[in-house]
Formats: C-alpha cells, sequence, structure tokens
C-alpha cells in the first residue's frame, strides 16, 4: 500500500509523525505537508505566486517527505501530480490537532486536503484528535492502520472520503465508533476589537462555541460523548431539492 | 432592502463597483471586500494574525466600504459581526472575473463568502461572469437586481444559497436562465515546473480543463450554451446514503 500523508498544522506537527509512523506497517510512506501552520485555510490554493517543494528529513525516518510552501490541498495536488513517482492508493490528511466537526470541515485545511484526494480520485480519510490540550496521539494513529485496512478490503465510492475524529482519551475510555452525519456548529461573539499602539484599531477572530442541539447520530454528539466519530463526507454542493423550487420562480433577463 | 457586497477579486476590482452600482437602486449598500486580489482561496479564515478594516472612499460612491486585509470569508463574517451596524437582508458576492462553475467552486473565495453570508443565516448569492477576456459585467449587474428582487419576494430556505454564472455577451445574446445542478471540472498537465536563477526548482499551478461529459441540466451546459445558469447549493458535506454502508464495515477499536 502506497500511503500520501498531509496535514494543515505543517510538516513538523506531532499529529502527522505519529500518523506517518503508524500508517508505516500498512505500506510505503510520502509525506508532502505545507512547510508551517496552515489551519483554518479551506480548500484554498496558491494561484498568484509559485509553491516551492523542498526534500526534507521527516524526524528520525527516511519516509520521502517534501515540505510546500502551499496549502494543505496545495500539497495533495503537487504531490500527486508532480513530486511523488509511484501511484498512490490512499490519501490520509491529519492527525490534526483540534477536532473538525459539524459545520467547520468547511474551514479545515485537514479535510480539504483529504476532498482533494478524492476529487483526484483516490480514496481519502481526514483524522482529527478532538482536543487542543494534552494531546495524545497513540490512539488516533493505532485507529488509522485499522481504516486504512477496511477502506482496502471495502473501496470508497466515487468522490466521496470518510472524515474521523477521535477522542482524547486512552483506548479503554472510548465508547465505541459511530458513524455520523455532520452537526451544526456555530459561534458567537466571533470578532474581538484592539486597538495598536498606534490607536488603530485591529480585530482578532475569536468567538465562542454556541451549545446548539445536536443530536445522537451526529458526530458532535459522538464526540461529546467520547466516541470515535466516522462521517462519510462528498463535494458535490447542490442543493438539489430545492432545484424544482427555483424553477417555478421562472427568473429571466427581460 | 440592505445589501451587503463583498468579493474575491479585491474591493478595487471592476466587478464589485459595477454590482454595488447596479444594486443601488434596490436599497442600501455595504461594500466589505479585500483589500486585495484573494482569488482560490477557498473557505480560507484567517486566525493566526489580526485583520484590519480600513473605511475607504469606494471609488466615485458614497457607499459604506472597508477594505479588509483577509479573506472573503473573513469580510462577511467581519461586515455581519463588527462592521455593519444594520441589520443585512442579503449579501451577494462577486461579480467574479471568470466563471466558477463545478467542481471549482470548492476553490471559490467568491462563493465561499456567499456560503459564510448563508452559514450567519443571510439569504446570499454568488455571481460571475464566465468569462477572462474583454469582459463587460453590465448585463450581469443588471440581472442581480433581478435576483435580488426575486429573493426578497421568495426567500430561500436556511442553509441555501445561488451561485449564478452569466455568460460574457449583449443581452440579446443570452439564450435563457437555467436552474442547473454542479458539473465536473477536471484538469490535467497542472503543474508547470521552473528553474530559478539559484538551480533550484518551483512549480506554478497551471492545468487545462479536461473536456468532461458535463450533459444538459449542468451549470458547464448552460454556460457553454449561452445560458445564465443558477445553481442552488448548500453546504452540508454529510454523504447520507453512504452512512449504512459504512455501518456495515462494523468498525471497532480493538
Amino acid at each position: 500500500m502506497k500511503i500520501l500523508i498531509t496535514n494543515d498544522d505543517g510538516i513538523y506537527a506531532e499529529g502527522i509523525y505519529k500518523l506517518a509512523c503508524s500508517l508505516k506497517r500498512m505500506g510505503n510512506i510520502y509525506v508532502v505537508a505545507p512547510d508551517r501552520q496552515r489551519s483554518a485555510t479551506g480548500h484554498a490554493i496558491t494561484m498568484h505566486e509559485p509553491l516551492r517543494a523542498e526534500k526534507i528529513k521527516f524526524f528520525d525516518k527516511d519516509f520521502d517527505a517534501w515540505a510546500v510552501s502551499g496549502t494543505p490541498t496545495d500539497c495533495v495536488k503537487l504531490a500527486i501530480e508532480a513530486l511523488v513517482k509511484e501511484k498512490i492508493d490512499i490519501v490520509f490528511s491529519g492527525i490534526n490537532k483540534g477536532p473538525n466537526l459539524g459545520t467547520d470541515v468547511l474551514y479545515s485545511g485537514t479535510v480539504s486536503a483529504a476532498i482533494e484526494g478524492a476529487i483526484l480520485g483516490y480514496p481519502a480519510v481526514a483524522v482529527s484528535l478532538a482536543d487542543f490540550k494534552n494531546v495524545n496521539y497513540d490512539v488516533a494513529a493505532e485507529f488509522c492502520c485499522i481504516v486504512a485496512d477496511i477502506i482496502s478490503k471495502n473501496p470508497l465510492p466515487p468522490d466521496t472520503l470518510l472524515n474521523i475524529n477521535i477522542p482524547n482519551c486512552k483506548k479503554e475510555n472510548i465508547k465505541g465508533v459511530d458513524v455520523t452525519t455532520l452537526g451544526v456548529r456555530k459561534y458567537k461573539n466571533s470578532f474581538i476589537e484592539r486597538i495598536d499602539p498606534r490607536g488603530q484599531s485591529y480585530y482578532w477572530l475569536g468567538g465562542e462555541v454556541i451549545d446548539e442541539k445536536n443530536n445522537e447520530g451526529t458526530d458532535i454528539y459522538s464526540i461529546k460523548n467520547n466516541c470515535i466519530s466516522i462521517t462519510p463526507i462528498h463535494f458535490d454542493l447542490t442543493k438539489f431539492d430545492l432545484i424544482e423550487q427555483v424553477k417555478k420562480w421562472n427568473i429571466q433577463i427581460k
């Protein structure tokens, strides 16, 4: 199995190291990841400047690894179309430090990288550890091998991928593995205004999560209850069931 | 009607000017847009540095207008949550120079800004002129008034928006207005490798569109046939019909 690994926390993040080391036992590892923190870059690509891809020593390992000056989506495109000469079997993105749940997946570089893998026709998985503090990636990294093994035997349909969130706890404390929908994440007090030493204002994006009702069956509910969530994802944004309604408006260009 | 206008080509682009001037006759205009070209930024948000919002003179108009140092998504968030004190009725993003069709909407800052409007609970429309050369925004700008009027009378359901592409031609040459699905856009030869004066390689994202079969009913087909395409969009990436199949895999954490 030839496994392409990327992330959005940057190639020197602990999560991608743990993921690569764990998946090593499943096959050959190719790491192509941003040269720095690129969280919340969504599905951005770099069109107005060129990309650099530097072959690097990946920690203490001899995996083929490139640090790329672009976004997670750039990394997957560049890996598959230019850097990695072998035919990739699966794309893993992660392990992200922090959850990627519900509506937030739209902003996530981790999930977007996996979406790009699926767009290019490869099985793809995004993996996030649902915590920011005292993180331990070992359980999540081990679970990725289980997932890689299952996907190799049960191919995903075209244009789909999996978004996985894993609680930050010991294996024995994980209560189960749920297949979920994306829940709803909303924020309040998103911006904090500050004044610089020259009297000019600027804004920090902040915001607290509003505790929306997220029922059983959503990824947010599962993580709250210490279960792993696996959400099947697609990327066709067409709202099919609105087409007939909009047709009835009979919009004309007068 | 209080109309928030943004784009991804930057606040000094011709397309946003034409859009704002045209929509003026529908109500009050608030322009909050990136201070520079931010195409292809997808749904990126700015978390690791603060945002600046400079109140500017918008060409020869007296609209309230702010140039923001962030992405199109940042602009919509910041406008609604901090800058514009009035309650907005609708968000327009555009008029983009170049099409936003099919799979490409994932990369589009124009569409992502409108998606952010919908996430925040506002009716939202993304508008693109389907050409890069000899662009004339007049027909598209006029059509936006028709759309604004129709949406004010026929509310969009929550969590949905419209993605509109308009041919770059005279009004009499537009063959109709189609309500469409997103087609499939794929590219080949995406990266062009170059060597810098110091012998180091770098990569430009390029690529030609592969002429995929895009049947009648898709946005790509409509634009090819000189029709306006209106695609209803949502942003729930859950692949619902895959949930039962993944459940059958019975993934356990051993």
